[in-house]
């Protein structure tokens, strides 16, 4: 499937309101303009938002070879609370096996502040 | 503020259909039926859905002891893909200190299956 | 390679001073007792040495099965300084797929109080 | 206690041939010459290795601002097996408040070719 089609069909990255900006070898960026459904219950963005927006960026930047990558693992590190304007997400390659291949994502806020930073290692299948 | 009213104000935790089923000290439980806005575009359920299932169980039970707890990192490990049926998730507390705490949530299906295991370490505010 | 012998030529262990206690399908037990080279600059075991340590359990349980596997990424989480006595390191496998397999290891003390906990993922060769 | 002094009594760090080479203000570059003690039973520089001289320049990058840091969690990937030659571990600042900061450590070899990548948070003490 193509990169673009596989992620338009992400129902959930669409039910948040995640976007794919750009995405090329190895490489994507998406955004997310932050809305009252994505606070937690002390009023800033949930962190699940973050790693889904982080992990949109992952898939695109994973998949973007042409061969179906799945998630193994992937850590999140929070920088600073965010509770409206819009976040971005960039994927970076930072290593590419035959089966594994593994990237980093810079979630930044607006004023390209870093928020959060991710890591994810995914499993290349045949 | 109350762990319960903590979570029961986590609106994206709402919009993503989980609930808390159990909390006690250092300790809950979350579920979540699974629905078609949970599914990524390869038909299994969003990374960043279990994700947030396992993340809303550390919410509740960091904040279990009274002290408002942020999360500083977490990492989750994808076991099994899942496309219907009920996740629960289930945090327990690995560690607590006066600053720092840190937590396990395993992630099952409705046969007690795992499908992924989450551990996150958390600031303790004064 | 048998398991055993896998570990035994494992120089760096050995230069270290930690040993296989035991070792069956998917777990094994490694053990180390804390002498002044273990130290860092504040006197407390260096986190490297409890990583090393964790490290090898993960290496006998995850090559128990036959089938060479080699890590891919590890993260551990400190919970407590030690600076004498023994520690062990106890690995259980969580997930085994054919070409990927995840193990926790708990590192304890003498006293059986938990010390720091492991998680690693490996890729198994054909 | 001065920096350069702390890594000085660091007596692991010594004791696997690691010496820091540069520190500043949240940043700082390790080495180590890869020697026969330091590989595996199949022959490749022992994990724990790679991540105690990530871990060297952590701590050096860390207690640079005069605050002492002590480690809560980190993660290491790995992306490339070395068997001689000189390695490299340079820590950088992600992200620092006040009692809580992150750094990523890149690990290369002689070539400059990326051999595992390495993050930490650590906690500060008053």
């Amino acid at each position: 499937m193509d990169t673009r089609d596989l992620i338009a069909n992400d129902l959930f990255a669409k039910h948040c309101g995640i976007e794919l900006v750009a995405v090329s070898k190895g490489a994507a960026t998406a955004k997310m303009d932050i809305r009252p459904h994505h606070l937690n219950g002390v009023g800033i963005v949930q962190g699940g938002v973050l790693y889904t927006l982080a992990d949109l960026a992952l898939a695109a930047a994973s998949n973007s070879h042409g061969i179906t990558a799945v998630s193994l693992t992937s850590v999140i590190t929070y920088f600073k609370a965010e509770s409206s304007g819009t976040l971005y997400a960039e994927a970076k390659e930072l290593s590419l096996h035959r089966r594994v291949a593994t990237y980093q994502v810079d979630i930044t806020n607006q004023q390209n502040e870093p928020v959060a930073v991710f890591q994810g290692t995914v499993y290349r299948k045949a």
